[in-house]
């Protein structure tokens, strides 16, 4: 058990991919860890409670404050903030799948705009003002040049409404901070994160339809999909196929620690953050680095482009490592081999029943 | 009385200045009118009534069936769309001062963008397709020539939050269009509107403070306000004062219904006209106009450039005038007469018991 900090976090989107590894981490740092979820895209027990909280307790010896609480119902987010003398907010809940938010903007817009405006709402009617707010490298769109650097203007040419809904909350952010200079943010633009805690209890579950490439070339691996396909083998890439700045999820959930700590001892106002590793990997060698990390095989096919896909994206992490002393320090090996971990020990995911005899 | 058309016409935001003159326009035009208005930029008769729309009954003749609605309250708005047959929406409800946005973004946030989230949401449940939005030339940001058409880029450069609330709605209609080609929508960016119906019954009457120019000068104009002052005499114009797209707003109204027999004969999915008569007057033309139109003295000072404001903008119009067949044909001395004759006979706006002995 870590030594406590004295300082509470809540956390929005808590029992998602991303925020239950952040919560492991924020316990790990001495954070006291409220989070809040309302399942859209996380599982939950049969009982309004979270398995990847319960199953981070496991890791951390912690207990998570856990409410199964929508951000469009303020009545009960604003009990939660009654409750609890909240230091900081991390905001992770909102709508993240590309291609559904393509059909579905009204509820993409809904949910990921109202819901950052009502957090903000209750955040300042309680005095809180230190927010880490989940961005997205999709707020750059096509890059000019690479790597990506923070100073690059966001909101060009942005093929898609999750990757808009981000765009629009980062400026909404800048208003809200010009109006009131007690606001103390960072976004923090996030490259590709994949992998899953060393322990294999958490990991990328998702509940939707999802494209995410790793989760793919994992359910390949299972044979539980015939092959992988590959949008592209014809973009001005060494081999063709598009290139991505993968970060190792507990990585990503390190650089939220260093973001909150950053609020904690400066006032900035507003800032930007990109966290990725700076190094761009193919498609084609993020598969054969998992065939060769986890000893499997993951067949593949090509098929045409998709529309709104982008060839190459990598980060320029430099700035997140002068400014929050935070650098990615994971391999690629690390993301595949921990992915494969968390999958095999839950083939189901956190519907799996862990050997031990229950799942949680 | 005007033959009726059949056809039922939702108007948000109706008991507000230009709402209220595009009722009579849509009156005349044939159209029932269905108006709402949350009353927090207009005027109500102190019964949850508006006054201004009991004065657009006495234009036209034809009842107007009002309801005191805000869109955030969306069970009262589902109320209104179960009780009518709507066939069109006309969205002009919206929070507009550019000051107070920069002062209270998310208020304006969420009132605007949620605002129109859940009348898209409700419209789309009762098989409404069909909305006319009022957009701004604010979301063009700073011109980069002159006039404006609506091919330039928008949501460069916009320097206030009033202007990103148009912007963000504008790219949310388009995605929600793409989803979905039901949808049959028309954005029209207003230029400057001013002046007031010719009867002197309706005109502008902010209940907020305001800094719009021609309510402004007529107040100085009736001695309420000392001077005048002007932001700027060292833009790149010939008199050094910013030029700005001064419209009728029965003009700006009659756009609206042409707008709408757009709709009603051709599927376009969406598309934004600019609504400006293609003219730019100087600050100090419409001052010395509205002197001579009305015999009047309207003394000014100048000080500095505010911070945001643009030297120059006017419209090229003739989009519209080959696609809806619309023409703004009012001239600035119209504006200045018909302004200054709802000034004198209102001189505290709504407010003023009209010599017949009852102001409604």
């Amino acid at each position: 058990m870590a030594q406590s900090n004295g300082k509470t976090v809540l956390v929005t989107g808590g029992a998602g991919y991303i925020g239950s590894h952040c919560v492991v981490t924020l316990q790990e740092a001495g954070y006291k860890v409220i989070a809040l979820d309302n399942f859209a895209n996380s599982v939950d027990d049969g009982c309004d409670g979270s398995i990847a909280l319960k199953r981070v307790e496991k890791i951390t010896g912690e207990p998570v404050t856990f409410y199964k609480c929508d951000l469009l119902d303020t009545v009960y987010l604003e009990r939660i903030f009654q409750n609890h003398q909240i230091d900081s907010v991390i905001h992770f809940a909102a709508m993240k799948a590309v291609g559904e938010s393509m059909q579905y903007p009204m509820l993409y817009y809904k949910n990921n705009i109202i819901g950052m405006i009502n957090l903000l709402e209750i955040m300042k009617k309680y005095n809180i003002y230190n927010l880490v707010f989940s961005s997205s490298c999709t707020v750059y769109g096509e890059p000019e040049k690479l790597p990506i650097t923070e100073e690059k203007r966001i909101g060009q040419s942005i093929t898609n409404v999750y990757g808009r809904t981000k765009f629009f909350i980062e400026e909404i952010l800048k208003d809200v901070t010009n109006s009131d200079d007690k606001w103390n943010i960072i976004a923090l633009r996030y490259f590709n994160p994949v992998g899953a805690h060393g322990s294999g209890l958490i990991g990328e579950d998702p509940t939707k339809q999802f494209t995410n490439l790793m989760p793919f070339i994992s359910q390949v691996a299972m044979g539980k999909k015939e092959k992988l396909t590959i949008f592209g083998n014809d973009y001005d890439t060494p081999d063709g196929t598009g290139i991505r700045d993968y970060i190792h999820v507990m990585d990503l959930a390190s650089g939220h620690v260093a973001a909150l700590h950053k609020l904690e001892k400066s006032h900035i106002q507003i800032k930007a953050y990109n966290l990725g590793t700076g190094r761009g990997v193919s498609v084609l060698e993020l598969i054969k680095t998992f065939e060769q990390t986890n000893n499997v095989k993951v067949p593949f096919t090509f098929e045409a482009r998709r529309h709104g896909d982008i060839s190459t994206m990598y980060a320029d992490p430099s700035l997140a490592e002068r400014e929050l002393g935070w650098k990615a320090t994971r391999s690629i090996q690390e993301m595949c081999s921990d992915f494969w971990r968390w999958q095999t020990m839950n083939p189901v995911g956190y519907k799996t029943v862990l050997t031990n005899g229950h799942n949680h």
